[in-house]
C-alpha cells in the first residue's frame, strides 16, 4: 500500500524549507516566518469557542480588511492559495475558450498552469535584461487575434514596466494580470503594485515573507470586482436560495486567517532585517567580476523576497551551478530560481519563446540565476561562507 | 473601500455552521468536530519546531497512510479541498476537452463546477425514488458518442447503485468517478467505498463529520494512479529538475493534517453518537403519515453524515418548507440541502434533466427534502421539540 509515497516523499523533501536549529546547520534559501504559538492559541481558543472554523469567518473578514489598507487596494480577497487566486483571476476577465494568455517562461510553473487548466494556451515570450521581467517589446511581437491577455510576473520581486504593458494592453484590448507572489508589500512611485493592472495575485506560500502557510490573494483597483470574486471562490453561491455563477472553492479557513493576522504585525521587521540582510549580501559580492547583483531602482519599494545574483560563466570563470555546488558543500542551500523555465517542462517543451532577439535572453538568464539565503536566520558566519565561496 | 463586504458576509452568515453554547440556544444542522486545544498544541510545537509547514510534511504522510488504512484503499491522497480534489480525479482520466460528463443535479455546487471549470460538460439526469442517487437507467438513457464519464454521488450518505452504474461504465467504455463527499467511512457489503469506481473524492470541510476544516480525499483502487496524483496536486514537479505535466496547488498544511490526525480519533466515536441519534429521530418521526425516513439498508454501513426526512405535502398537509419554518421558529435550523439542484442555478439553467419517467423525479424530491441537525450536539430537549413541530 501506498508504495510510491517513499519515492515521493524523497522528491518533494528538495522542495521545502528545512529546520535551521542548532543541531541542523544547514541554512536553507527560505525560513518560514511563523508567529509566537502563545499568540495562536488566543486566537485558537476564540475559534473553538465560535465553532466558526471557515467560508467567511470573522478572522478571515479582518484579515483582508487588514491586507486591504496595507496594500491601498479597495479589492482583495484572500485565498487557500496563489494557483486557485491566480484561477480564479484568470476566470474574472471571462477569457474565450482557448484563447492565448502571453506569459514568461521565467517563473513558477503555477503561472503557466493556471492558465492551462483554464482550458487557455500560454504563450512564452522573452524576459528583459534589465530585472528578467517580461519584455514588452517581446509581448507585443507575441499578439495574434487569438491573444485575450496578458499575464506578467514580478518575478523575483522585480518590478515589471507596467507603463509599457498597460499601454500595449490598451493598444490591443487586452486584459493585464499580474502574478504578484513575490511582491508583496511593493511599491512602484509611490503607488502600490496591488493596484496594477486589471487584477494582482500575491502568494502567501509558507516560502514567501507574508504567509499563512498556504494562501494568496487576489487584488483589483475595481471594488465591483469584489462580488464577482466572491462568487468564483464560493462556488457561484449568492445565498441559500441562489446559485448564479460557475465557481470553484478557494476559501481560507480561520487558522490561517489568524496566523496571517499575527504575520502581518512582524511582517515590516522581518522585511527590514532582510533589507539590512540585503545590503551585506551587497558589500560582500559588489565588485566581483561575473557577478551581477540585481539593484533595486530607486522607484521601488521592494518586498524583500529573494536576494538574486546572476553568474556570467565567461567572466567569472565558474558557472551558477559550480557556485552552488561549492556552497552546499558548506550546507549553504541555494536556489536555481525558476529553473527549469516553463519551455523546459516536458509539457510545454514544444512551445517557443518569442523575442525580438536573435536568441531568447531568458535561455541565457536562466543558467545564470541564483536565489541566496535570505532570511533574518542568515548569520555574519553564512555570510562569510558566502562571501569566501564566492571570492575563493 | 471593500464596500460589499458586509452584504457578503450577511450572505454568507446563512451558510456557516454557528455556535451552540449556552448563550446562544440556536441548534444548527451541524456542527464541527474539533480536537482539544491541548492536544493540538502539542502537534504545533512540533510543527513550529520542524519549521516544516506544508510541501508534503511528516503529518500530512502519516494522516494520509491512516486514511488509506483506515478506509482500505490503496491510493488515499489529501487536498486543501474537496472541489480541488473532484477536479484532479477529472483530470485524472485526462477526459476529452468538452466532453460530456453524467451526473446528478441533486447534489453540491462543487459536482457540477468542478466539470464547468475543467472545460468539461455536466449532463444531468434524474435520481432513484428509493434513495435519491443517480438513477442508472437515466445515464444510460443520456449516453451519447460525447460522453466520457459519470460522476456520481452517494447523496447524503446514500450509496449509488455501484452494480448497475459500473455495468454501464464497462459497457459503454466510461471513466465512473464518485463523488464521496458525505460518504466517508462507508462500506457497501462490507468493502469501503473509497475502492469503488476508477476514483473517490471526500471532503473534509467542517460541514463533514470528518473534517480538517476544509480538506478533501482522492481515493483510488489503483496504487499506480499515486505519482499521476501527487504531480496534479503539486505544479507536476517531479523534483527540482524536473516539471513533467500540467498540475496545479491542491496540497494541505501541516497543521490541517494535525487537527486530521486528532479529529480521527475522535470520528468513531462521533458517529456512534450520531447513529444512537438517528435511531431517536426514527422513534419520533416513523408512522408519521407523509413523512419519509431515509433508512439505511442492511448491506450499508452508514457515515451518519446527514439525516434526512421527506415530506410529502399532499399526505403530510403541510410542506417541507412550512416545516423549516416552523423549527426556524423554536431555533432549530434545518437546510433544505441540496436546494436549489444544479438545474435551478442561472449558469445551468438551460439544461434538461434527462430522465426515464415521464417527470424527472428529482424535480418531486427537490421539494420535500430536509436535513435536520445531526451531530453530537442535539439533546433530548431538542429532539422532544423536533417531535412536537413535527406531529403538531
Amino acid at each position: 500500500m501506498l508504495g510510491n509515497n517513499h519515492a515521493l516523499k524523497i522528491a518533494s523533501q528538495k522542495k521545502t524549507p528545512k529546520p535551521n536549529n542548532t543541531a541542523d546547520s544547514s541554512l536553507y534559501v527560505s525560513r518560514p516566518l511563523l508567529p509566537d504559538l502563545s499568540r495562536l492559541q488566543e486566537y485558537l481558543e476564540q475559534i473553538w469557542a465560535s465553532q466558526w472554523v471557515t467560508n467567511n469567518g470573522s478572522l478571515h473578514i479582518e484579515l483582508e480588511k487588514r491586507l486591504s489598507n496595507k496594500l491601498k487596494v479597495p479589492t482583495a480577497m484572500l485565498f487557500n492559495n496563489g494557483t486557485i487566486g491566480l484561477m480564479v483571476a484568470l476566470k474574472l476577465f471571462d477569457l474565450p475558450s482557448g484563447s492565448d494568455v502571453i506569459t514568461t517562461p521565467m517563473t513558477f510553473a503555477a503561472t503557466a498552469h493556471s492558465i492551462s487548466w483554464n482550458g487557455l494556451k500560454p504563450v512564452f515570450v522573452d524576459v528583459t535584461e534589465d530585472n528578467l521581467t517580461i519584455d514588452p517589446e517581446a509581448v507585443e511581437a507575441a499578439i495574434t487575434a487569438n491573444t485575450s491577455a496578458i499575464l506578467a510576473v514580478h518575478c523575483y520581486g522585480c518590478i515589471c514596466d507596467h507603463e509599457a504593458l498597460s499601454a500595449i494592453a490598451r493598444k490591443h484590448r487586452l486584459k493585464l494580470i499580474y502574478d504578484a507572489a513575490h511582491a508583496f508589500g511593493s511599491t512602484l512611485n509611490g503607488q502600490s503594485i496591488a493596484t496594477l493592472g486589471g487584477a494582482s495575485v500575491f502568494s502567501f506560500h509558507a516560502t514567501k515573507l507574508f504567509n499563512t502557510l498556504e494562501g494568496g490573494l487576489l487584488t483589483s483597483p475595481n471594488a465591483a470586482d469584489q462580488e464577482t470574486i466572491y462568487l468564483l471562490r464560493n462556488f457561484g453561491i449568492r445565498d441559500e436560495e441562489q446559485v448564479v455563477s460557475v465557481g470553484i472553492n478557494g476559501k481560507l479557513n480561520e487558522v490561517q486567517s489568524a496566523i496571517g493576522l499575527l504575520n502581518l504585525e512582524l511582517f515590516e521587521d522581518e522585511r527590514l532585517k532582510r533589507r539590512a540582510l540585503r545590503g551585506r549580501y551587497l558589500e560582500i559580492l559588489k565588485g566581483i567580476d561575473g557577478v551581477i547583483v540585481q539593484e533595486t531602482p530607486d522607484n521601488v519599494d521592494n518586498s524583500e523576497q529573494y536576494f538574486l545574483v546572476r553568474i556570467d560563466p565567461l567572466v567569472y570563470g565558474k558557472t551558477r551551478d559550480d557556485l552552488k555546488v561549492a556552497l552546499e558543500a558548506k550546507k549553504i542551500y541555494a536556489r536555481k530560481y525558476f529553473h527549469p523555465i516553463c519551455t523546459d517542462y516536458e509539457c510545454y517543451r514544444e512551445y517557443p519563446i518569442i523575442s525580438v532577439r536573435e536568441r531568447p535572453y531568458v535561455e541565457k538568464a536562466k543558467k545564470e540565476v541564483l536565489c541566496l539565503p535570505f532570511h533574518s536566520g542568515v548569520e555574519n558566519r553564512h555570510l562569510q561562507i558566502v562571501r569566501d565561496v564566492f571570492r575563493r
